[in-house]
C-alpha cells in the first residue's frame, strides 16, 4: 500500500492525480500548512524535508514530484505512464519534469516563499513584483518549445500532464494571463475534465 | 555521436563527465558565457532556453541535467550508471538529482543570478547575502539525510555522484565551510581523482 502526504493546492496534486491514474491502491494524509503541519516532528520523522509531496512506500520514503511520478510510472507499466523503455523519449519526458520543478514552479516560488533566498521584507517584495513576468516566461518557453499536444509529449498521456496542469492551476493567483498561451490553456481544460483528476480534486477539497 | 554543449564552471560538467563513464563518443562544444554564445542566435537555434548543458542525440536535442544524465546511463546499461530495473532505488536516485536541480543548484543561483528573480539591485544584494545560508541547510539536508556512502547512493557509484561533484566544486564561493559537511567533503575529494572526472576537467581547461 501506498501512503501520499499532501497538501490541498500543492505540487503534490501531481502525485495524488497519477496515483489514480495508475489505479493504484493508497491511503492520503493530510498536512495542513495552516496548522504548520509539516514542521511537526512526526511529519519531520517522515520527511526531514518538511515538505510536500511525501510518497511512504513499502520499501521506503520518496519525496520529489520528478521522481514520485516516475516511480508510480514504473509500478503500473500497463497504464504507459512514461515511455520508460525508449530512452530518448524518456529523457523529453523528464527534462519536461525537470524544467517544471526547477524553473517554471521556483519562479512560481518567489510570489509564495521568497524568505527561502533573502530575509529583508523589501527584497521579498521585489521578487513578488517579477514574479509575474519571471512565471510568464516559463509559460512561454514550454508553449512555443515544449509543448507538443494535445497532450505534453504528444499523442500519449504521461505522467507530464498532471504535473503541468497542476502548475498551471496557479496561472491567475501568479499574474500571469492564460490566454497568452492559449495551449497551455486549452490543456489545462482538457485536463480538468480527466476523471483521475476530477477524484484527485474531490478528495483533496473533501 | 553525442555532442554536449558546455560552459566551464557549469552544472555542464556532470553530463561531460558522465559521458566519460558510460565511455561514450562525442563531440564538446563550448560556449562562451563571456562572449555571450548561449544568447548567440546559432545556439538558441539549438536550445531556446540559451543555458547549458544542452545534448545533441540521432535523434534530437535534450536538455536538463536530471533527463541527460539518466538518458546516456540508459543507452549504455552495461556501465550500470542508474539502477533503472529498481522503480524505487531508481527513484530515490531521481529523487537526490531533482533536490540538487531544484533546491540546491536554485540557492546557489541567488548569489550568481539574482536578476532571474528581482530587478531591484538591493534586493538582488539581499539574495547574495542569504545564499551561504541558503547553500548550506541544502548541504546540510544532503549530508544528514540522502547521502549514504561512500558513494550518493551507497556501494555503488551513479550519475548522482558526478552531479554532486559539479555542484560541490562551488561551496567554497558560495560561502559554505565544506568541513560543516565532512562526508560531502571526502566525496567531493574521492571523485576528484576519478579518471572520468580528472579527462572531462581537464579538457573544460583546454
Amino acid at each position: 500500500m501506498l501512503e501520499l502526504y499532501f497538501t490541498p493546492d500543492t505540487c503534490a496534486l501531481a502525485s495524488h492525480i497519477v496515483l489514480e491514474d495508475a489505479g493504484a491502491e493508497y491511503r492520503l494524509h493530510h498536512i495542513d500548512f495552516e496548522r504548520s503541519d509539516q514542521r511537526s516532528p512526526d511529519y519531520l520523522a517522515v520527511n526531514p524535508k518538511g515538505r510536500v509531496p511525501t510518497l511512504v512506500t513499502p520499501q521506503g520514503v520518496l519525496t520529489e514530484t520528478p521522481a514520485i511520478l516516475v516511480y508510480i510510472a514504473q509500478l503500473y507499466p500497463a497504464r504507459q505512464l512514461a515511455p520508460m523503455d525508449d530512452p530518448f523519449e524518456f529523457a523529453r519526458l523528464q527534462a519536461f519534469n525537470s524544467y517544471l520543478c526547477s524553473t517554471l514552479h521556483v519562479a512560481h516560488a518567489h510570489r509564495m516563499r521568497g524568505h527561502r533566498w533573502a530575509d529583508d521584507p523589501q527584497a521579498i517584495a521585489a521578487m513578488q513584483r517579477k514574479a509575474p513576468e519571471a512565471v510568464g516566461a516559463s509559460y512561454a518557453y514550454i508553449e512555443d518549445h515544449a509543448f507538443v499536444g494535445p497532450f505534453v509529449m504528444g499523442d500519449q498521456y504521461t505522467v507530464a500532464d498532471p504535473y503541468l496542469f497542476t502548475l498551471a492551476q496557479w496561472m491567475e493567483a501568479d499574474g500571469v494571463d492564460p490566454r497568452k498561451t492559449p495551449r497551455i490553456a486549452a490543456h489545462r481544460e482538457m485536463l480538468h475534465s480527466h476523471e483521475s483528476v476530477q477524484r484527485a480534486l474531490s478528495a483533496e477539497s473533501a
